[in-house]
């Protein structure tokens, strides 16, 4: 018998229909003997509905209603559920957030777990019931209820798993797993049977829409190895756990396209400390998510510099409003900005001990004939900026040299 | 400063056009320096969407899980109505049922309030805030998410007044206040400015439908007297509370007539200790609610008599099946049913001083040729049943006649 904590997102229990397929699967797994805990997300479209009535009401919500609001959502799942077993004849019960003992900090509509007390939880496993958590929503140690922010679904389902000490954590979603890269752009893309949660971490930065780094940061960080598989199907899906030393063995777990880059370049820079910062801390106030910068050496008598940086392309405007305010401040020579650029990914645990990917990559490129206009490495991961135009073939390329 | 509680019904809140009406009524007695405690119910027809989702995933749904599913719906006005009053400036947070402390037992769907702790919510108006209540909900002592059935948030509102010691409730609807009679029906029917617990309760179980007993009851029990008013318009409503000397001193109250009545009849059931017992009994258990009751008293050698009563008219043929199978048992000659039949009661706490109502009610019915069926009577009530072809007639008649 072992204890599994299951987490359906939103397209999974989008609808009663699907709703009863889920209990159904819960129902076979109960029936083997394990015990189960269902978390789950607001149907489909429902958080978008209750956004859009907060917002008919006031512009910006206030962010402690907005977490009453939204908490709704997942309320009416946890409670259809609970339903869709009973009338399976399988007993289950549901918990929200905050009966469930999940206790987060004050920071409405983002706020972090502090802690879990899972006793309502063991009760009723005990009892013999399925045990049906609202995922994304706790409490605070006052009592008000909070939402968790993005990806806050899957973080409930591998805080609880932590805290249950449980066997097995399976992420449902509607892929088969984590693969090689985006079958949509690559047919010939892999499913891969495990990952590390670096590489997935890695992969997850570089553009990858598995799950958000949140969910899978707070599992490395309590060790709680996961699975990603399908709602739709019974096929394996992709383990994501520590790094073993076996993975190194792979190079490259994956390559991944972000397709939704723009780039800014400051030409003329003067070389002076603290014109960096300046620049940076602007764009931040201005709420800009900067992502990879590259700055050249300044030379010759008055020393000027090159500065790029890339953003999402839909931040470019807001970057170029918040540059041009800086110019007569900072006396550069002008401003370049290419909106459409793709950042291409090559990750895996291997390049720690293999040399050399790199190289290869740039190889690839220029048989290719693709220009890299940036260009950014961490110990597992090698980014290239390059023009969008370009950026699917590059993929393909690198898909098919490093994996097949 | 005085402390109010104000409850708003669905209608009153039934789209965010409506809950920013709302908003702006309680910020205008915010404004003049009273402490709110606002009371809501589900936005119109969200409460039936609910069901409806339930009834797609079972057709009996458990009714823990329905208390679940439902208490979604007022946690959902609760947040947007918050939202209404921070976006006009005025303070305000909201709290579900649980967390206003109100505590009831465990019968799910229909629990009852054990107690209010409302800790929660004189720390919220201290800190200056208007405090958003859930109607409708509380939690057991163990912590399940309870519902209490129908007219749930009027007896939410008056059970806080009672908790808070509030110097005032008032429930919004969409009538003006408590009326001699059904203003549709007769149209110089006029509001009253005040009526007693008993009066209210006598014409509630009479069919008049501005309030459910139970809330009238609770207010009875713990002294809590409240004003049923209108959310459109500013007019002062009416006040329900302890009779007063004064209100005798009005004969007739009000006048209500229940078009929702079938009357059965048994010809020739034997004169036996337990037969009634046992037909009765027989509908009970069948779910039937039957009203008003007469037996004729048994004549001659083999005493037999007749006995009707009154049932709702959906319930009619259900009624007929649980007598038809107590035929041969009981040895009863005929059953006749009429399905058409209407109940006029008139009501007043100035019956228990003054004689003479009853004939004059029966006088008025025979002046307009109306045939009596039946007659009930209580200390402050008489009730007739009749044709409902003639019932609205009789109604206008005896409005006419009691009151004007």
């Amino acid at each position: 018998m072992a204890l599994i904590v299951q987490k359906y997102g939103g397209t999974s229990v989008k609808d009663t229909d699907r709703i009863k397929k889920v209990a159904q699967r819960v129902a076979d797994y109960r029936k083997r003997g394990d015990q189960i805990i269902v978390v789950v997300s607001a149907m489909g479209g429902v958080t978008d509905r209750l956004i859009g009535l907060a917002n008919e009401i006031m512009p910006e919500p206030t962010e402690r209603e907005m977490d009453m609001l939204l908490a709704t959502g997942e309320q009416t799942t946890i409670a259809l559920m609970a339903m869709a077993l009973n009338q399976l004849d399988v007993s289950a019960v549901s918990l929200t957030g905050a009966q469930a003992g999940i206790v987060t900090d004050g920071v409405h509509t983002k706020a972090k777990i502090r802690n879990i007390t899972p006793r309502q939880v063991h009760q009723m496993l005990d009892e013999g019931k399925v045990v049906i958590v609202a995922g994304f929503q706790g409490q605070t140690a006052e009592g008000h209820i909070t939402t968790l922010g993005r990806g806050g679904s899957d973080l409930t389902a591998i805080a609880i798993a932590s805290a249950v000490k449980a066997d097995l954590c399976q992420i449902y979603t509607d892929v088969d797993g984590v693969y090689t890269t985006d079958p949509r752009l690559v047919p010939n893309a892999k499913k891969l049977d495990e990952i590390s949660y670096d590489e997935m971490l890695e992969l997850a930065s570089a553009g990858a829409k598995v799950m958000q780094s949140r969910s899978v940061e707070f599992a490395k960080k309590f060790g709680v190895p996961f699975e990603v598989r399908s709602s739709l199907n019974q096929n394996p899906g992709t383990i994501v756990k520590e790094e073993t030393a076996n993975m190194e063995n792979v190079v490259v777990r994956g390559v991944s396209l972000d397709k939704n880059q723009a780039k800014v370049t400051l030409v003329g820079v003067p070389d002076r400390p603290g014109v960096a910062s300046r620049i940076f801390k602007a764009l931040s106030q201005a709420a800009v998510n900067v992502d990879m910068i590259v700055q050249n050496v300044g030379h010759g008598d008055k020393p000027a510099t090159d500065l790029s940086f890339t953003v999402e392309r839909g931040d470019l405007p807001k970057s170029q409003r918040v540059i041009d305010e800086l110019r007569e401040d900072i006396g550069f020579t002008k401003v370049v900005a290419q909106a459409e650029m793709g950042k291409l990914s090559v990750v895996g645990v291997g390049m720690k001990s293999h040399s050399g990917i790199a190289a290869k990559l740039f190889e690839i490129l220029s048989e290719q004939r693709i220009n890299i206009d940036m260009i950014s490495t961490s110990e597992i991961k090698i980014s290239v900026v390059i023009s969008l135009a370009q950026a699917e073939e590059a993929l393909k390329a690198a898909h098919q040299a490093f994996i097949g």
